[in-house]
């Protein structure tokens, strides 16, 4: 690695009081440290560093505030019963960061420097990763723009940052089937958009229509596609799976679509059984057909968050699905037993998934 | 006014150079001050305040980095030949602004009280207002939300803020009609998505067909919807119109369009003048048959920056439109004589379109 790019570290004088492990919830509390980088047009990506957590000061016109120019990654690292700390398929992320980043004109990262980076800094703040049963330190590394200029154009200055929160689990009262509402109005991405990339206005854009599913007790929507508004996308912050008469079935990637790390680990670990994993176009009207002769067997979305979450129920207009009589199925079960054995170390990873954030990755200081 | 809404005053110890009117260029100089409101869930609105201009504090978590959940307007202040400071339908930005806050789930804001906000601000700055030809001092009001939270979900905390800045002339070599290309792959908006909405993710999924665009010397890009890529839409950040033997077209507000001002201004004026104008679905295939058999007269974009701007030539795929032989047509031309005379004061206003900022909206201080 190149001289410019080692990673100096500034420790925290003074470490915050780390929440209790029962009430973590989602990203509301932040660890010690976080990882900063700077783009400069001419110079490229540079001073990487672990500074002690803090504020941000930008100015007012920085361009992120503006228009949009922005985007992120969401990963976990998990700790052990043998108190290692192991994160899932990280190499995964800032692959698609990059693609990100192709999508909405930002420079890419330098991907085995973001690697060593969000490594060190697990290490060095290793005692915030929680070991209670389901919890784990969420990872959130973003870009945003931040050149203090109001012209819609890339920016030519750039911030790549982590931070680090400690997340509860996400089923603290045991895995139960979420319902789901199919989005008929408003629509989050379309070919030629940037549905693909992970970015701030993906997310801005869903806001609408998840009110309207909260309202109606729904915990999240099911995105059609904004064609045709017949063809399955993904649901909320989730790709969606099927079973329809012993076959897996997920709408391909088409560019509108989220390139989920959790569903490529599942179709790769559903071939790995040796059942049958179709990506293809799937129509909701497939579903509610499969549903209405007996053979929509399971349906369960995939993320980060949640690992596999089961879906009892799609209203879809005033048609109500109800699949596998709202309760998880087993595939779903096993699915979600081995991917989360093998993101704490305790089922065997035949895919070499896990990467271990090394005692030696502890800068010294 | 209710007390908590009385717009608070502190001035800048100290007051900037100013550049030299020559060399404004657009977005990259800011006045002494700006104006800051917070909203906080259960209390609302509050402190409505004018400081001096300086950089925001923000946590890394704050919601503005990751999910984009924010809106803006755009709009100038103009010196007249006597020295008066004239806002154009400065009502007009702060509706559509909650327009926009309503798609983005963001709470509204008093537009009585933004109105006077942005009235104090620019007689506390009215010296920037730059006064050699062409020139203005461009507004910008936006809205972020500062929760720090990692959830999507509608932040509870936000801050309304104003900046400004002096700009330069847009057409410092006098006008010269523009060329643009039809963007046949990207997609900018879609109906059901957020393309009404002034919020920066519309602009951050802009960017990479205007990419295409410079490198192929364009100077803007046409969006065609995105179901059909058949309809125009507007242009780069302009709305579009076109004169087809004799009459006005203009594609009608869709929901994926911008209500742009200046184009309501211009469809207002033309009617005023008799012209007949049709607001309408446009497909790309009319416009390129009106040039083939002679009848496209003229073309022009509309909007804030360049007021009226005219199309000498579109690229569409392989087909060239050269419209009125890539010189500024009479309608345009009479068009941006008269609406920027009016924003100047330097013509008859039938509409109460200007807005005078009053030497009494000077706060004493
Ligand atoms: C829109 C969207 N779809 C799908 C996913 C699932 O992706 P992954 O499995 O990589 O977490 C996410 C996020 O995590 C998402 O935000
Ligand atoms: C996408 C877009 N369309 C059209 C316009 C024109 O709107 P207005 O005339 O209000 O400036 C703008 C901005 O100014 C814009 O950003």
């Amino acid at each position: 690695m190149a001289e410019e790019h080692t990673i100096q570290v500034e420790l925290a004088s003074e470490r915050k009081p780390k929440p209790n492990e029962d009430g973590l919830g989602f990203g509301r509390h932040f660890t010690d440290h976080m990882f900063i980088m700077d783009y400069t047009e001419g110079k490229g990506w540079h001073d990487p560093r672990i500074v002690p957590y803090q504020p941000l000061s930008l100015d007012p016109s920085c361009m992120i505030f503006h228009y949009g120019q922005s985007v992120f990654e969401g990963l976990k690292a998990y700790r052990t019963e043998d108190d290692r700390i192991l994160l899932f398929r990280p190499t995964q992320n800032f692959q698609r960061l990059n693609r990100s980043n192709d999508r909405m004109c930002i420079p890419a990262v330098d991907e085995d420097l973001a690697l060593e980076a969000l490594k060190q800094l697990v290490a060095v703040d290793k005692e915030w990763v929680p070991s209670a049963e389901g919890t784990s330190l969420y990872i959130r590394p973003f870009i945003i723009s931040t050149e203090p200029f109001l012209g819609v154009a890339p920016a030519h200055n750039y911030k790549f940052i982590i931070i680090m929160s400690p997340v509860g689990s996400y089923y603290a009262e045991g895995i139960k089937p979420v319902k789901i509402l199919v989005e008929n109005k408003f629509v989050r991405a379309v070919a030629g958009g940037t549905g693909e990339a992970k970015t701030g206005g993906n997310y801005a854009s869903s806001l609408k229509a998840q009110e309207v599913a909260d309202e109606k007790k729904y915990s999240q929507v099911l995105w059609l596609d904004g064609v045709e508004k017949k063809y399955i996308e993904e649901v909320g912050s989730m790709n969606v799976f099927f079973k329809i008469n012993g076959e897996i079935v997920t709408p391909a990637l088409n560019g509108s679509i989220l390139d989920g790390i959790t569903r490529k680990s599942t179709i790769e670990m559903l071939k790995h059984w040796g059942m049958k994993v179709t990506e293809r176009r799937v129509s909701m009207e497939e579903i509610y057909e499969a549903s209405q002769s007996g053979q929509l067997e399971e349906s369960f979305g995939t993320g980060t968050a949640a690992v596999i979450s089961p879906i009892g129920e799609f209203l879809w207009e005033d048609r109500k699905i109800v699949v596998n009589n709202g309760e998880i199925g087993s595939t779903a079960k096993k699915l979600y037993d081995t991917i989360t054995g093998i993101q704490r170390g305790a089922e065997p990873d035949p895919f070499n998934w896990v990467v271990e954030v090394e005692e030696q990755s502890v800068p010294v200081k």
